[in-house]
Formats: structure tokens, sequence, C-alpha cells
């Protein structure tokens, strides 16, 4: 079964003003959807970053797809070798770095190529990855500081949250909504002590509820350890307090928690020494960057086999992301963690809504075949013409956060 | 589409007299051959080990697997643990050890239920496993000392290899038979200088072919690093030539060529500690325990990770292991030498020739469905009444040495 064509299309949905220790989210988050089309009349389904040079590289390598047989994920690869060849290079972006932009583009075609697979022999993606060793896979509520309104618009739904109170009460409506069984906070955004300080309001409000605290690199090693001992018996884990495989090993030496890492350990050249320097107890997989679910399954081998834990990592996303995550984590057994999602913050998607529902936390696995979700056409073009008319190219937490703070940088380590 | 019912049935198949540091092969090798017939009238094939505890797994797991669905990986190594609860334990065996067993039974059922697949969806295995990376897998000559018959048997095909001379004559017959491109030769039957002198005789012979010995641990880590010192230029690499992971890293630090194994690194366990130390530089892996073809495109990427070499290791086996091993080698990127196998000394076979064939040395991936290779059911019913009347149940090489040398022990390390 070969591709006929495929189709990219970038796509902006609404995003709140969520704040972070680089800024600010803008009003809109940019994706790609692609479509993969056969000549059996099955499409197959991919989503991943949005930032113009993810764009371009899912073009050139787009364009290089007619032919391949959608079992063929070895020749995927070298299609995208020589895609990356041209499209590496091109400035921040998520495709930043030769091997990375490699990643990015591979996984987002392979979970397309996956689904065509699926659609065409009745079979959910779960069952091309081994079976199911679970039928729901457990998230966390991914609690944000943040403003009521981004500058000049209109007020949210969530009111703002800049305070214990106000996180405590995003929490209650979160986990109320959703179900969610373990809680994490996006931190770096207010001086540490007051971060401390909201975590404990969460424990008290939440008793037992494991709790989880990101930074993004906020702090210097001396923080980190304050922070690390202040919340010591509180946390779950304790996510990217600072920069670096080296700096992470300083931290993880002083303090009883584990910690986790999207930032440091991002790749598999960042394996090896990490390892070595015990600097991490917790991985944060994403097929996104991670080369796909396949890759990511054998990340989540490599990590039992370290004695690491596995949890999984979100950015702002749609429904075929979610789809995709769902089904490696259900056929991921060393998933040790309640996985990361922004989903209940956005207000748009591109799926038909019905398979990918939350109740007590945790998304079924779809049972449809392939990813188990139907693209919304109609919804695709209306956040595509929002891309064409938002202007927004690349993502960029720092640009909005000075239209409030001129002097800002988003320079990190803050604390 | 589900199973109904398997077939587990040993065979044994006539082996030469192959002399190893232990002792000296049986006249009979042992394997078994599952079938796992499913409610499309497909029927999946896999092969394993023969020894007494395994035959028992395999008939353990094989009564539990009526209903099982054959893309539900997940649900057989649900079976294969309660299976093993039950079946561990059973002395001196390929099943030694109850996650070894667990890994072994898996293997055996997981290769059946992706030829199943394959079969069902007419697709070859590899592109259950991603599609090739390459059309031909090349494999390795495996050559041995050997008597010219065993003990009280007639003379086989081979005649004798006893000395340089004797291995540098089977050498050529191997090659210009098989096209090999690599020559391992199985060592730890004469003092070691002499199987020096045989390296030494084949790198004359042979100039610019990569060769390898495999003393299978019976040297003391100084014999070891002083052959090692001898070799030195003249070696692609030096397969466990002490025993332990310690004692490996202590030869590592100092030879030039890397060291490989299949016997100091034979379970995830083992990786973290002989990384940590520096012990490999070559893995030989093997599907038959190291949990099945997804779990060894799984090692393989952990090896690529590490920079470790990765080879493939065989045991004396049949067709249906040959294709196996042949469809994972092609699916897997990271596979940097020429893989070893026993197939060519073999004479009877379960499976139709024809799809096997050795060409410049390598096996061109069957193009059938699944393994693509069938079961000759007049060959399986002759080995496996073979099996009955050769009275053999566990592979043992050192009771037929005690018939020639009464005070042969097989303790290792013996130079
Ligand atoms: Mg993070
Ligand atoms: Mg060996």
């Amino acid at each position: 079964m070969r591709v006929t064509n495929v189709v990219v299309t970038p796509v902006a949905f609404r995003d709140p003003p969520l704040l972070n220790a680089v800024g600010v989210h803008q009003p809109y988050a940019l994706r790609t959807v692609i479509e993969v089309n056969t000549e059996d009349g099955v499409t197959g389904l991919g989503e991943t970053y949005g930032d113009g040079p993810v764009v371009a590289g899912l073009r050139a390598v787009a364009a290089r797809m007619a032919g391949l047989d959608v079992f063929d994920l070895a020749g995927l690869r070298r299609l995208v070798r020589q895609a990356t060849t041209v499209a590496a290079g091109t400035g921040r972006s998520e495709l930043d770095g030769r091997s990375r932009a490699a990643e990015v583009l591979y996984s987002t075609f392979e979970v397309a190529l996956l689904d065509a697979q699926g659609k065409a022999l009745g079979r959910p993606v779960v069952d091309l990855l081994g079976g199911r060793v679970r039928d729901e896979v457990p998230y966390s509520a991914y609690l944000f500081y943040k403003w009521a309104s981004h500058p000049d618009g209109p007020e949210d739904d969530w009111g703002p949250a800049l305070d214990p109170d106000g996180i405590v009460a995003q929490a209650k409506r979160m986990v109320g909504e959703y179900g969610f069984t373990a809680i994490k906070v996006k931190a770096g955004v207010l001086p540490p002590e007051q971060e401390c300080a909201t975590i404990h309001a969460l424990a008290d409000a939440f008793p037992g509820v494991p709790l989880r605290i990101d930074p993004n690199t906020a702090w210097s090693v001396p923080t980190a350890v304050e922070v690390g001992r202040r919340l010591a018996g509180v946390l779950e884990y304790l996510e990217d307090p600072t920069p670096g495989i080296a700096g992470m090993a300083a931290v993880a030496a002083q303090v009883e928690m584990p910690l986790a890492t999207n930032m440091c350990v991002v790749a598999r050249e960042h394996l090896p020494p990490a390892i070595a320097q015990r600097a991490i107890g917790v991985l944060l997989s994403d097929h996104h960057f991670w080369g796909g679910l396949r890759h990511t399954q054998q990340l989540g081998e490599l990590c039992d086999i370290f004695d690491i834990g596995l949890s999984m990592h979100s950015n702002s996303h749609l429904g075929i992301s979610l789809a995709a995550m769902t089904h490696v984590a259900a056929a991921t057994e060393h998933l040790t963690y309640a996985c990361d999602t922004h989903y209940p913050w956005k207000t748009e998607d591109v799926v038909e809504p019905g398979p990918l529902r939350f109740e007590g936390g945790s998304v079924r696995v779809p049972s449809g075949a392939g990813l188990g979700v139907t693209l919304d056409r109609d919804a695709l073009a209306r956040l595509h013409e929002q891309w064409r008319r938002s202007g927004i190219r690349t993502r960029d937490d720092v640009t909005p956060m000075r239209t409030v703070q001129p002097e800002w940088t988003g320079a990190l380590p803050r604390f």
C-alpha cells in the first residue's frame, strides 16, 4: 500500500496566557497537521510543532513520499535524512540541530504511517506497537500561573492564577472536570518561596495526590537544592530545576526526591552522560522529538533497564497528538507516572470529538482503527485560516511578556 | 484473529563432533518447533532450544494460549509470566533463572505470532518490525576444531580439523560454498598459542577478511591479554576471552581490539554494569534469549546509543530460526558486524528448502508472507522420531568428551 501524496496544513488554535520561566504563551499556539494519502484511499494523520522551519521540513519530506510503502518506516527514515540535509539549520525552531530535525520529522510521518497501517488492517495503532499493557492511560493535571487575559485581549474562562489560592482554585476545577489523580505545577514564574507555598497549599487541598513542580531550569543549583529540601516528602518528583546534566546531577545528589527532565535529556546522545552522572530519576518521553512511537517504546525499555522512571512530556497540542500519546503509553509497560498533557487548556481541535475522553484522569485507548480519531475538515480549514490571519510563525513567549515588562529577557536561571 | 491451539514438537537433528571449551557436541542437537494455529486457518511458526525444561515451559504457555489475539504481544507476556511461575527452577537448562525463562518462552511465541500476523496481512515479518534497512543479511563462517567422527560413529563429510591446516581447509570449503566474508573460530580447545597460530594461518590464507576468535571464557585474564596482544591488528574482535563483566573489563583495558560477548551480557540487568565498566565493545544479540524480535531491535538501539557494536549469536538451529534471525537483522539499522550462524553444519531441517539461500555470505530476506518459510511436515515427523529414539533430552557437551578423556570436567577457565 503506497503513498500517493501528503497534505501539510499549519494551524493556529487559541491558547490562554499561561506563564512560565521564559514568559507567557501567545494568544495562539501553532501546530501542523499532516494527511498521508494512499492508493487504497486510506489517509494517515500526524501532528507536530507548527513553527516555520518545521512546516518547511515537513514539506520537504512530503515532497519525497509518493510511492513509499506505508509499512516501510526504514524507507521513511532514508527520505527524512535526505530532506533534512536540505532543511536543517534554519534558525531558532523545534528543528534546531540536524539530529533533532530528523527525529521530529520522522516522528510526524511515522505516526501517520502507523495510522494508515492500522486503518488498512482494521487494527488500532496500539496493536501495531505490541498490544496494550493498559486500557487507559493516566494523565496529570497541568497547572499554570496565568493572567486573566492576554495583553489587550478579553478575559478567558479560567481567570487569573497568580498565588496559591488561584492555583488551588484552578486545580479544583481541573481535577473536578477531568478526574486527574496527579498534579503538576508549571513554575519558575514567581520567587521560589512563593511557588513552594503553592505546592504546600495543593498538598493541603489534595492530600495524598502526587505533586510535581517544573520551573523549566529557572533555578540555580543552590536554589534548586533549597527548594528540594523544603518540599521533601511533598513532591512526587522535581522536574528540571536547573540547567544541564552536570547541574541536575549536583542537585540530585543533595535532594531526596527523583529529578525528572524533558530538558537536559532530549536526545539519544544525552542518555549516556546523564546515566553515568546519575543526573535524572525520571525521563519525560515525548514521541514528537524522540523519533516516533516505536522509538518512544524503546526509550521506555532503556529507562527500565537503567532503573529510570518514565513519564510523558507535552507541549500545547491537539487531538491527533493526544491519540498518538495514548496509544504509545498504552503499549509501554514501563510507564511509571501519569503523563503530562496541555489538553484541558485548548478550546479548539481538528478532530471530531468523541473517542478522546478523560475519565478519572485517564484516556481510554480509542477503539477505532489506526489512531482512532477522525479529521474534522471544517475545523482544520478554520484553524488554518486562523493561522494565516494570526501572522504567528514561531513560538515566542518572550516578546508578549515584553509588552508588559519591557525589560524582560527570559534569561535563565532567574532565581 | 485468535489462537485456537498450539502444537509443540521437540526434534533432534544430526550434529557433527564440533569441539569447544567445555567438550564436544553430541551426535544430535535438540530444538523445539511450535505451530500456533488460529481461527483463520493461519499457522505461525517458532523455533527454540530443545532441552526438557524448555519443552515443558513451552507446553505450559501453549496450554494457556487459546483465545489470544495474534497482535496481543502484551497479552502473551502476561501468559508467559503466569506459566513461568510454574515452570522456572527446573534444573540446568536454557531456562535457568526465572527472568531468562520468561525471555526464552516469550521469544518463541512472539516469533510465531509475528509469523501469523505477517501471513494474515500478506506481509513479511520484516515489515512488522519497521521495514528493511538492508535486503540481505551478512553471516560469518563459523569454524570449529572437530573430530573426524563422534565416538563410535561414522566419519562425517567434513573430516577432522585439529590444527591450523585443518581449520584453513575447513574455511576454504565453507567460504567456497557460502561466500562468507567474515570468519569466526570457536576456540578454547587447544592451548592458546596453537589457536593463535590458527588465526595467523587464516590471516595468511584470507588476507583482508575480518577474523574473530571465541574461546567461550576458557582463558584467565592474563592469558586473554596475552592472546589479545599477540593478535593485535589481526582480529576484528575478541569474543568472550574470560569470564564475567569484571574480567572482561580488565582485558578490555589492556588490548586494542573490541571485546565481544554472548556470555557476560545475556540479560537486561547485565547491561548497566557492563556499560559502566566498559567491559564490552560488541554485543552478540540473540532473539532466542533477548525476548524476541522486537526486543532484539530495542537492544540494537540501546547499543547504538552507548556506542557498542552489534553482531548476532547463534546456537545450533534450523531454518525457522535462520528466517527469524534474518528478518530482525534486516530491520535493525545498528547491525555493525556479520552475524554468526551454525547453519552450514546441519544436514537436516524442518522447513522446505528454497527461501533461505546463502549468496556472497548473505541471506536475502525471504519475500513470502510472515517468516517466509514453509514447514515440511514429513521432515518434522522424522526429526521428532529421531528425538524420541535418540534419548537425548538436554544439551551436554561434557559427557561425550569423557568417553574419550575420562578425567574431563569442562571446568573453565582452562588456560
Ligand atoms: Mg518540563
Ligand atoms: Mg560466543
